[in-house]
């Protein structure tokens, strides 16, 4: 029996901006720089989700690949995808969180977990928002 | 006496809206599904520069590259990136030309065009909204 | 008017084996290598599709999206992704033309050819059998 | 004395079907969906194969690469790349093992641990059967 | 309070040779290869650096990016990038440490380490000498 | 009859370094910058290929893919892989031709086009430098 970690990516393109309202306006260039922007901007975000289980003897599947799909479809696709986080998404609305790639790794986190089956571990949340960076949460505190 | 084309490709994050003000939004929404959304969304966006030239008998290079490198980031980077294209760029504006990866193609040549020094031609401009879907302009017609 | 041109890409997962049934299994291991193992092996195909036209004044779009997607998933996923393409194609079948990249573009040039709205031309067809080796095609003779 | 964990990645091209001959066709394609196709697709694997160790004091290397390569040769390379899994493995001939990419970490990692010389650990098989699905296996049960 | 890490990735060109000058050419060249010619050759290295924090509860940042952004700079591309590393970097110079990418991965985990800021941990350095090799270094002994 | 064309991509590692001997130090650093640091830099090259012809009509390929990789593997890999080029290539000396992209690309086309079988035309030969910047050249004068 043998444990095995199955990862599964998908993208989703949405506007986001840096801004806490309690704050002033040069604190926020100055924290957030061209984040702050006020009417915002895009990324193309990619998105990692790893789950580890045994293999089905039969099967030889960690979890059925169509059942993740649309977890992933229903937590990330339907709700990031084409969507300005910080209108958008409750959770990211200005005076809420600011929607940086580290909250976003931890938001998607609190939505997948709920979803998947038992005897399937939710091991690893990425996203990156470019190439060249990237968030990683594993539900450590 | 050999003619060589030179690409340099500058990425930069951006976020747009489909949306005609003339339209209904009933209009809007079956024209351009979810890119008509309010808000707005985000893309990275490549954009691939080509010019044409003789590489220079002494240095062997079509053109300067921190010259060509300044043309871009005037042009392209400083204007574009971390930028809402509706909000941020007037030729862009609610009403004007939508910003689609084709209008965008068009529309930074239009911007090189001009920087270019003698006896270095402008052959393509390329860009890509996302991996899987991009626009050529070569100045045609 | 600005004649743009739009680049689609699609991925497709196939099998293929290459054998003349006409020809020595001798033959067929000379000229074909490891593509001529019995039982076939695969690949992960990614096709890029170009068409080109002047972007709508009201759109600014070549072709509207959606109507392009529905001619790749109907004529390029539909017939070729998951698929065995000497056994559920039957231009590839044994004895007719060789599964190579060469002939794949030709072959979804000609799929895709007929199903373009007036006033957009198919440009180019390229295929990627891996990343380092493609076929182009653009209607010559 | 640090310790250092060092990846080749190789890649390889191979058929497979997705098939439990005890099963209806009903079931097989209710399971397996377009992977249950009677003649079989293919993927562009690549797999990743992770060593740890301490660099040796002369060469800095953990392990010579010219070995670690030519055991990923002969393990993964003359073995698996323009085959087709079910017919020329036989751990994944039909009624065996499913060749899903959970089942292709743990094969790979068993054929390769017992060629890993003295004190250089095996760490981590990745598979990937696309850019956007990938399995790990580190030996744990 | 979570715990999540950051990655950034920077890219940087340098040339090397590996040549211990304790020993003759011919076991310079059994043991480096092609690695071993006298005027050595170059890479375009990638080195990600992963660093590990809670979450700023303003900003949502386990570490400001300008402030991170300027120790890469300082650290990796001002002292490697467009240098040949025997020659340019003591640590590397010939009679000292081979410079593998293992080595290097050491190397930058040093350099890096002192300057994170109080509460960032720094927790893995890899650096890919090409798309298909890479080392990975988190301070283990 | 159609004519395709194909490409092939091959990688090579190599240093280089800008610098006009008959120039002065301030000379060759303000024209070359960080190129012309004493002991070069290096990169990773990937270099396409792309012939033209009619695939024949018995294998459907343009051109035997074992015989256009060995032409590939002679003049590319064997010739610059692992070397220096302003040491290791002639035509690269100091004093001759500087190692700009724009000049690969000429000089590998030289090398390729005489050792194209009857048939087939040598189409473009593309040189990436690295992933953002990248030169082509047709034999156009």
């Amino acid at each position: 029996m043998s444990t095995v970690r199955l990862t599964r990516v998908v993208a989703f393109s949405a506007a986001h901006r840096y801004h806490r309202p309690e704050w002033s306006a040069e604190r926020n260039r100055e924290v957030f720089g061209a984040c702050a922007n006020e009417h915002g901007h895009g990324h193309r975000y990619e998105c990692a989700v790893t789950v580890a289980g045994t293999p089905h003897p039969e099967t030889s599947m960690v979890m059925d690949l169509g059942a993740f799909d649309r977890v992933l479809q229903q937590e990330i696709s339907d709700r990031l995808d084409h969507r300005h986080l910080n209108h958008d998404v409750p959770e990211f609305a200005f005076g809420k969180e600011v929607p940086t790639v580290e909250a976003l790794a931890v938001h998607i986190w609190n939505r997948i977990a709920p979803h998947l089956p038992e005897g399937v571990r939710l091991e690893q949340v990425r996203v990156h928002e470019e190439p060249h960076l990237y968030a990683e949460y594993d539900g450590a505190e």
